[in-house]
């Protein structure tokens, strides 16, 4: 049995946990939380502990699963915990990912241990798709659409806007731009023509509505680039209706073998829930991770560096005879 | 420079030269056939040699690309060639790529070089979204679809029926059969529920066409099982609209994490030419094959065993920065 932790206990943390308690070959040791333990209740009912003692688990636990959020936590808890235990991390500010992951090469080959950073499904099962879209069809282009789906970020920009209540903002890929990508003919398009953003405010008593619209619909980065739509619903209907986590997309590359020889290839997901799925993902990441320790090999990865059978729990014959 | 061969010179080996002449870090040194080499005149004007001379290029020749056929080639081919050679083949007999990957391990352990056996897209690039849609969403169930594409087996099978001139056979997945796949009910569907065959054939001039259409519909194994079409053409109209060998498909995995929250997953090919998007799949894995032996290792491998990074000609640091 691989002997599992999760550090950081939030939507993506209890992702894993199901994933791992799912898991025929894995062990859920604890969860690491910078709360009070004894606030902490476990869906599983595995047990909590204080982020300060995880040092103490160095034998005990082969796996870290690292659940903290890129911007201030992944950066100094990756290269840390890779001291004392092999970690798998969804690192994904992309513009960061060179530095991290020189950061935990660092000192995982320092200590002996194997860090798998900017897991889930993007960065994640879309790169895999990317570079091998890349690969096996070079002379093309490729584009990778976003959403249906819910944004953390935005959601929590609009609820920062006086006046607001709750928000819910929804990423939507533009069904024109994805027609226009599957016939090949490679345009260039603009952020507005790729994605639109769909955003349910719930107003508090006092606000006032055009004030609140404007102020989405001009924020700079998050909003003005995009057609955005804004929908004012009430506590109730943002309760019944928006309250899951989905999200998903797709990734397509088309391209030619010779002179007009087209090719098309297509990765999408469509997901209940974004933080289940990742979990999952990073859970079959640690199974990958702890193997390719036990090989001996230490340092920084990416799920570019893992060969694919790490990940699954069928046996060679089994998987020569039926996946293959 | 990765010094190429090419063993066997049909639709397939000229895929492969198109491909391994456009990649720049390769260099294509001579295809191999078992006819007379002075009758075979090759697209990028690269030598052709005798098959009773490939050994002599052993030390001439990085990574073999071998062309054949699985019914009779392949299985010898394979491990006769790996004891001189890294050789890649597209070995797709399903039911027999267990009992190849031994004999060519078997070689390649004794011979040092590597073997990656069964590339291409299925076995190859559906394989590996099979392998990885069942490690990150394991509670779910996964579908296959081929086509709409010309299946050769089936179009040789019409052209032996007495009467037949000259046929082309096209396989074609159900739009019914994936809606109820993609919608996550995980149908069981019937050999004759997921695929229909449709048939354009040309009579030879004295031909029965309402015998020849009962021989095709009644086929066992071929056309028995399937909703079959047969439409007769004249030789001009298959020449014109049936010339190409396009192929693709489906494959798709509906699952769930936790009770009702669902997942989808789906990977999906458009070509136009299965033989050259076959070869371009092979030429990127002739890359891993070269790169994996000179990392000293040795012994039959299948697309599970190759790390993606091994096919990919980007740097480790441009991939983290643009394509993880």
């Amino acid at each position: 049995m691989i002997r599992i932790g999760i550090c950081g206990y939030g939507n993506l943390g209890r992702g894993v946990e199901l994933a791992v308690t799912q898991a025929c070959d894995m062990e859920l040791v604890g969860v690491f939380t910078r709360r009070n333990p004894e606030t902490v209740q476990t869906v599983s009912g595995v047990r909590v502990y204080s982020m300060d003692d995880i040092q103490e688990f160095k034998n005990r636990i082969d796996v870290m699963v690292l659940c903290g959020g890129s911007a201030t936590d992944l950066p100094t808890q990756t290269p840390e915990l890779v001291k004392y235990f092999n970690v798998v991390d969804s690192f994904d500010t992309h513009a960061n990912i060179y530095k991290h992951y020189q950061n935990v090469d660092k000192e995982a080959k320092l200590s002996g241990k194997v860090g798998i950073i900017s897991t889930g499904w993007d960065p994640g099962m879309f790169s895999l798709n990317r570079i091998y879209m890349e690969a096996v069809l070079p002379n093309g282009v490729d584009y990778t659409f976003w959403g249906k789906g819910v944004s953390q970020g935005h959601s929590d920009a609009i609820r920062r806007i006086k006046g607001v209540l709750d928000a819910r903002q929804y990423t939507v890929p533009k069904e024109k731009a994805l027609e226009s990508v599957r016939s090949g003919n490679n345009p260039d398009l603009t952020t507005r023509e790729k994605h639109l953003r769909d955003c349910y405010v719930v107003l508090k008593e006092d606000a006032d509505p055009a004030y609140v619209e404007q102020e989405i619909k001009s924020m700079p980065n998050y909003f003005a680039e995009y057609d955005t739509y804004v929908h004012f619903i009430s506590k109730e209907e943002l309760e019944k209706n928006h309250k899951g986590i989905p999200h998903g997309g797709f990734v397509i590359r088309t391209g030619q073998t010779n002179t007009g020889v087209k090719h098309k290839i297509e990765y999408s997901l469509n997901l209940d829930s974004n933080p289940e799925f990742t979990g999952s993902v990073m859970t079959a990441y640690a199974r990958a991770c702890y193997r390719i320790n036990e090989e001996g090999k230490s340092g920084a990865m990416t799920v570019f560096d893992v060969a694919p059978k790490y990940l699954s729990l069928t046996t060679l014959e089994n998987l020569l005879k039926h996946t293959l």
